[in-house]
């Protein structure tokens, strides 16, 4: 497993460490609620396979990103039937903090600027920072 | 052509009706600096297909959306590498103002909320709503 301190898919989610809430999953992708939402719905959408990001696979089959983008596409219909209203955010570079490719699924008004809030170090899921 | 006042960029950008400053394009896929950039970096990434949006592909074939993806991460990539930031975002629903899919691939401290801007039926290219 990737387990670097910077990665909390792999090191958090994915390992079972911080108890997620499980949207949709299929074989290669993971949907689940954000544990911090920066949105009133706020969902992320990652690959099983440890890839750092959107423009780094680090060798990792560019199938699997067209199939988080599948998954993503599923989840942003159902967002926007519901609501009415959808945006698709992923972050590169000093935008991303948790190195491994997620997709923001977000609906609402945000609750301030840091949509990668729930990647940082903290022990409160429930205060975004 | 799709002609219904909602499209900027069937109606503005494909046909030639308003000048485009193309940064890469390719067979199906075209990436321009936004004419009325919402960032300091903002350049959007559209088929030459129409397709509605990320969740309604109107009967075009996924592939095309895949094609747009690919190019979204090349762009992305030269962003990020130079600026050491890059945000990738697609809007839906009523976040979505022109009805045809596109990313922004952007970097830099946004000029405000409405990244949809150039969407808006004005005369003024440089004034962001």
């Amino acid at each position: 497993m990737h387990e670097t301190g910077d990665d909390f898919y792999c090191e958090q989610a994915l390992s079972g460490k911080t108890p997620i809430d499980i949207v949709r999953e299929t074989e290669d992708v993971l949907a689940f609620h954000h544990t911090r939402p920066f949105w009133p719905v706020h969902i992320v959408v990652i690959p099983r396979q440890h890839i750092p990001s959107l423009t780094q696979l680090d060798g990792v089959s560019i199938e699997i990103v067209y199939r988080v983008l599948d998954l993503v596409r599923e989840i942003a219909a159902e967002v926007e039937a519901e609501y009415g209203e959808c945006q698709v955010v992923t972050n590169l570079g000093r935008y991303q903090d948790s190195k491994h490719l997620h997709f923001h699924v977000a609906s609402g008004e945000s609750y301030g600027r840091n949509i990668e809030s729930h990647e940082a170090k903290t022990d409160d899921p429930t205060e975004p920072e």
